[in-house]
């Protein structure tokens, strides 16, 4: 059945009963959910943390690939990978939808079975949305969460000279993803779905950014335009310039298997969602004994504000051509 | 300049320069702002109201007769109207923009400048945001607020049989004047002004729903997709059924002067953003001894889970052949 004979109240009324069939205990919070003109929550956040993203067809994602499933997760994941960037704990999300009339009321199911998987798997409450008419498909999404202090949590701007720079996880695989997907390459193969996977189902890294914080960590932030452009960040609002060891940068296996440039897909590619971050090797220590994932140093602070060099195997200077994911 | 060319990064920029020119003293609440990875905000909040909704081109306005700070103001206050229909104050909201290439960068500042009025009105913090390619414009606002207790709130679903139905303002202004730009009707007259400032610049009614909590008030919502259909969610949400006096509709005297049918755009119109509660008349008294606009009382709460009858002057029903608004 199609949005536009379906109507409104139709789909939220499917909406509402694929929350009551997953709703955990924690979600005691949401005193009033879907259905008032806004969500009342109970709260004892002193400090929160509020971030908002969106997925839009053409942009994002194509209708040809288009699993509904897995984008209900990643418009969740990559607004929970900004509280895990903060070191944050997720508490709440709001939804807003934009959705062509032709949407079958099906898929819209399947987007929140999608995020509500990953909603349990987090915490989150799925507080309240909005749903309108649109010609393509906007999934915009806002998550509330909290920090226990004022001090503990991860900014951009608190890189300094002589902190090393280190990242979870394996980097490029998304952006090997996406090009599987866009090129139909051998979806068969355990390679490429593995990508496809890192692609539609980012895990957001929120229990590692708590990990940060406890172990002194103040600088980081998600890896959502790629290496290059998001350390460039920090590097800005640090003051500081950085020098990376190419060699050193994990690249996800999967990717040279699929013939991918693997350290362009890694520098260049984004939306991996894994935690970028800088401090005392001290402290990094504490983070790779007690994460759940890789954590490798990949290179240091320096002088220069915004200064980026990145070194090959000898050391040379190596060209940067590519700064990352541009958003117009 | 076009997003395009400028990128997204001097769009921020921009951006960043207009809240700051107006960054009122209560924003100090925002710890860290825009350019993380999420907003920081110090809250005291225990019971918090939060809300999304969007506007979009082709649906909620035309490209022809857009004017972009009405679209910020509107934008912001569609959101900010949710939550006075909670009965609670606004504290922060994030802004999650869609924007087509070809957007010109003055007009994204245009658009902050009537969202940022209306911030500095209500004391609304602009704590964060997003912007992304799209191929029409879409602009998805969430703001969090508070209420004072669990209790002190405005909800759908408290209406009980003998309370009285009551509306602040007038209807119809905002419908009208979306028909005024449709049709470009005689732009330079006062009540065609009237009308096109109703449909643009609607006031959300926050101060009036604290004085609704405070009078003893609990069930009320915001009209926006016109009386027939919002009444109808209380009635479908409380149970009940309703009897509404046609003449006593706060028919907006512009309407008539263009030539529509007042009536119909009251009833069916929607965005008007005006409060529809009810309340004893003792609670409703108060009310409109207080509040800083009209207060009409227009019908009754009757038996009888959705049955809305409309009587005409002599006591007759009268049919309804608009159900109000229809988002697909």
């Amino acid at each position: 059945m199609k949005a536009a004979k379906t109507g409104e109240f139709e789909i939220i009324d499917r909406i509402i009963t694929e929350i009551n069939k997953v709703k955990p205990g924690e979600w005691n919070t949401l005193i009033s959910g879907i259905g008032d003109d806004a969500a009342l929550i109970k709260t004892r956040s002193r400090y929160q943390v509020a971030t908002t993203d969106c997925l839009i067809e053409n942009v994002h994602f194509e209708k040809n690939f288009l699993d509904w499933t897995a984008l209900g997760w990643k418009a969740l994941a990559i607004n929970l990978s900004d509280i895990a960037a903060m070191g944050g704990t997720p508490k709440y999300a709001l939804v807003s939808l934009a959705l062509p009339p032709d949407t079958d009321v099906e898929n819209v199911v399947k987007l929140y079975r999608g995020m509500l998987e990953l909603a349990k798997d987090t915490g989150t409450v799925i507080a309240g949305g909005n749903i309108s008419r649109a010609s393509e498909i906007g999934i915009h999404t806002t998550i509330v969460g909290e920090v226990p202090a004022r001090s503990k949590v991860l900014l951009r701007s608190k890189a300094k000279k002589g902190d090393l720079i280190a990242v979870t996880g394996r980097l490029g695989a998304a952006a090997g993803g996406l090009k599987t997907l866009v090129h139909s390459l051998h979806p068969s193969r355990n390679d490429a779905e593995a990508l496809i996977k890192a692609f539609w189902y980012p895990q957001p890294r929120i229990e590692v950014g708590k990990v940060l914080v406890k172990s002194g960590i103040r600088c980081g932030m998600d890896i959502s335009d790629g290496l290059v452009a998001d350390l460039g960040h920090i590097l800005e609002m640090s003051n500081v310039g950085a020098t990376i060891e190419a060699e050193r940068i994990p690249v996800h296996p999967s990717v040279a298997v699929l013939g991918f440039d693997g350290l362009e897909l890694a520098l260049a590619g984004g939306e991996d969602y894994e935690l970028l971050f800088t401090g005392k090797m001290e402290a990094i220590e504490k983070v790779a004994a007690e994460a759940c994932c890789p954590v490798t140093i990949i290179g240091e602070i320096t002088r220069g504000k915004g200064k980026l060099e990145i070194l090959d195997i000898k050391g040379n200077i190596m060209p940067i051509e590519n700064g990352g994911w541009r958003h117009f």
